[in-house]
């Protein structure tokens, strides 16, 4: 009820054909919404998406960051992007910390000799030679592990046990990845000897940890830090609870080594009368090493391009720029967004309203916006566009942007949210089992139907979404 | 309809209290009936099984026969028997070759490189020092390697990717497992450097690949062979459709190393009026080594040392000994099953009714037997008492007394199948995710009051089952 009288502005502005610059608010030409229509129809029986996320997994794998398949990625994605018929594609150097993952072991010691499954965390540390061998000591939650006894961590494995619940929106992950990233940065002040998390997933049945970052900074903090399966976690729980001191061997080999200079990789569909005005849409092109990135993220990187395909499919190119990028090291920190929002933060008006697919592959049901007011009834009038096929408008959520995309968000870029179900994103997430056969192609489609539309809306808007340098610094946290 | 008559008899002996050795039948006395029942009651309500399962896979964990693991299991299940009060506890030796994993890896070379997950299979040959690469050639079937042309064969790893599906009778196992085990052996003879299968196993979304013995008994003929996850098997299989010639490289250190003497061991309750006499009931103690042998065989030991413990709990011993047999290496070929009938086969006669639970934790639904024509009525006095907890007799069918009892059976003991819902067994089975978290305990005590009942009334059954040497060598083949 509250949005009625913005719609009805909007509809009574559309029905009549007017152009919205007169009172100042941004407005989407009626051809433009129809030619948009249109290109949702097609998207939802198209497969561009799912074959390209196909092509990715499948001959470049596992992707990464700074591994031997990174450039691989790169220049699997400057072919594609040339395959597709992007008009300009070109590469952003990215530099960051290469951390190595060579193997990984570990076994519970006493007092039931058995192997554990376990994946070593990124920028963690390795054990030394021969590995390491120390008692685990259990905290029931973050908090307790932030208020211990520096005398119960000292020289001690911690191990904290959060177990992740599947949500649509994935919310669990909040805690899950607190655990992942604090966990071991506390440990290591507090001079334990490693970290051990119950992996932050939902897939309480598999043996399949879940890697991901933690929040080492300096390879001097570092210490050993891994998370277990599930099912070794709740092994390693049984053991505990027999009362008996259990030692435990972690056999990392990995680490820091160096740095590696990788680059995010661009693909235009150059806009015919503002080509310098982008909509700045995409994906990361580095995964985890354990699955072969099908959700994470190669299903962003296959939705951004097959939207810019289809776009440039049209009998002519949209009004502004749709950019496409296929971000680097996302997954070690944002290092693709991040170099990305420095190099064009003073472009931030420039583009006109972005958003990052990531994710997984489940069908988007939920836009939020971050633009200027002025722009909301635009946002409606895309909003309707995307409802029947099962996205609803939340006017009370900002926009994020999405995660590398976050960055230029904070830089003043006017984002849009657009929410995938997650339910079972967290069974596969940073895991092994993150392969294309999770991937529904018709969910694809959906969400390929999702960005090719707004994009070409916002490529022909009249008048802007309000992006501004630091228009929108203080929300877009979601993400 | 067609058991009317028979049923009627026995319900005519029942009710007049008579025994049943006039007519040469056999049949279990009314009192007996009454307190099978009050087993089975008990059973569905008692969580003995599920902790013995829990102990074994907590304190032993993974128990590939001839590892440092394997002495382990014994001295568990040598306590555990004592434990639960069993009257006498003992072993038997079981000598067999030694196989032992050490580590395996893989990874296409080209065109794509990218690493696969596999599992090497039981009595697979390692690959030389530094590993071996070589064409892949796949082929549909078995059949179709059967009819290869050596030519085609020769120095090329060979790939059959049959895929099985889930079935509440687990049938689509006869092709896996006969792909897994003829599959390298055919594939040796035609001088093939290596063999790889699509796992023997109905998890298509995970990347757990299922280990499990090949064909090989001479280990001059082993060729490295091992097994790609279902997700794994998708992509060599997406990546051989490119038409380019297809190189993986397998790194399998894994191999024959001597023999290995383990034992079987065995815990009794011992008869009453017939010591001598045995209702022959158990589980294989050794599991395959990826995961903790819950579902294979931990459920099936704990399912038959629980029918054993509600027994001897019971005011008076049964009339006859209720043997309950923690069987050695049957994953590798029955070996403790042939020791056993090997040791045995001159006491088949002694043998009164004997059956195997080794088909996971899933819920009993058909019982069948193999018995002498005067023992059907005692059969389905057996079958009346488990009909109600959801079995149902299939007088049609042969019993085939499980696994490691197939073999006993085959020696000349009357014998029983009960048969498990295996939909999800081949989910589990012989990878990683075999652990605790797959058995639900309401199901695990169904199956221990379907043994306890059963092997109660075999053991105070008047008349006999008609084992002798010999009387069963030709049916049985099921199991």
């Amino acid at each position: 009820m509250r949005f009625f009288p913005t719609l009805l502005a909007a509809s009574l502005m559309l029905a009549t054909g007017a152009a919205a610059a007169a009172n100042g608010d941004t407005v989407i030409p009626a051809a433009a919404v129809q030619t948009a229509t249109q290109l949702r129809d097609k998207a939802m029986g198209d497969d561009t998406g799912y074959k390209i996320v196909q092509s990715l997994t499948t001959e470049v794998g596992p992707r990464l960051a700074g591994s031997p398949a990174d450039p691989r990625g790169r220049e699997w994605a400057i072919a594609k992007f040339k395959e597709l018929g992007f008009d300009k594609v070109y590469t952003e150097p990215v530099t960051y910390p290469l951390w190595e993952r060579r193997s990984e072991h570990a076994t519970i010691v006493a007092p039931f000799p058995q192997p554990l499954m376990l994946t070593a965390l990124g920028y963690s540390a390795g054990t030394p030679q021969g590995g390491l061998t120390a008692q685990v000591v259990k905290f029931d939650s973050l908090d307790a592990l932030k208020n211990a006894d520096a005398a119960t961590v000292k020289g001690k494995i911690i191990y904290i046990g959060f177990r992740m619940q599947r949500h649509k929106d994935g919310h669990d992950y909040g805690m899950g990845s607190a655990v992942r990233t604090q966990g071991p940065v506390i440990a290591s002040r507090l001079g334990a000897a490693g970290f051990l998390l119950r992996s932050a997933g939902t897939d309480e049945h598999s043996r399949t940890p879940h890697t991901g970052v933690t929040g080492f900074t300096d390879p001097k903090d570092a210490i050993p830090a891994a998370a277990l399966s599930n099912p070794d976690a709740d092994q390693l729980e049984r053991v505990l609870a027999y009362g008996k001191p259990v030692m435990v061997k972690l056999d990392l080999d990995v680490g820091f080594h160096g740095s590696y200079t990788g680059a995010n990789v661009i693909g235009e569909i150059t806009g015919r009368k503002h080509p310098d005005q982008v909509v700045a849409i995409g994906g990361h092109l580095d995964s985890w090493d354990p699955g072969t990135g099908a959700i994470d993220d190669g299903a962003g990187v296959a939705i951004a391009m097959a939207a810019g395909k289809l776009i440039r499919d049209l009998p002519q190119r949209p009004d502004r720029t749709i950019r496409v990028i296929a971000f680097a090291n996302e997954e070690m920190g944002l290092w693709g967004g991040r170099a990305y929002a420095q190099k064009h933060a003073a472009e931030a008006g420039k583009h006109q309203l972005g958003t990052e697919s990531d994710f997984g592959a489940g069908k988007v049901w939920r836009m939020s916006a971050s633009v200027k007011p002025q722009a909301r009834g635009a946002i409606e009038q895309i909003a309707k566009v995307l409802e029947p096929i099962g996205v609803a408008y939340d006017p009370q959520r900002p926009g994020g942007g999405g995660s590398d995309l976050s960055q230029m968000h904070g830089k003043g870029m006017a984002a849009l949210s657009l929410t995938q179900d997650g339910t079972y994103y967290f069974d596969y997430h940073h895991n092994a089992n993150d392969t294309l056969d999770k991937i529904d192609p018709r969910e694809m489609a959906q969400n390929v139907a999702v960005y090719a539309a707004f994009s070409y809306m916002a490529a022909q808007a009249q008048g802007d979404f309000g992006s501004a340098p630091g228009a929108f610094a203080k929300d877009g946290a979601e993400d």
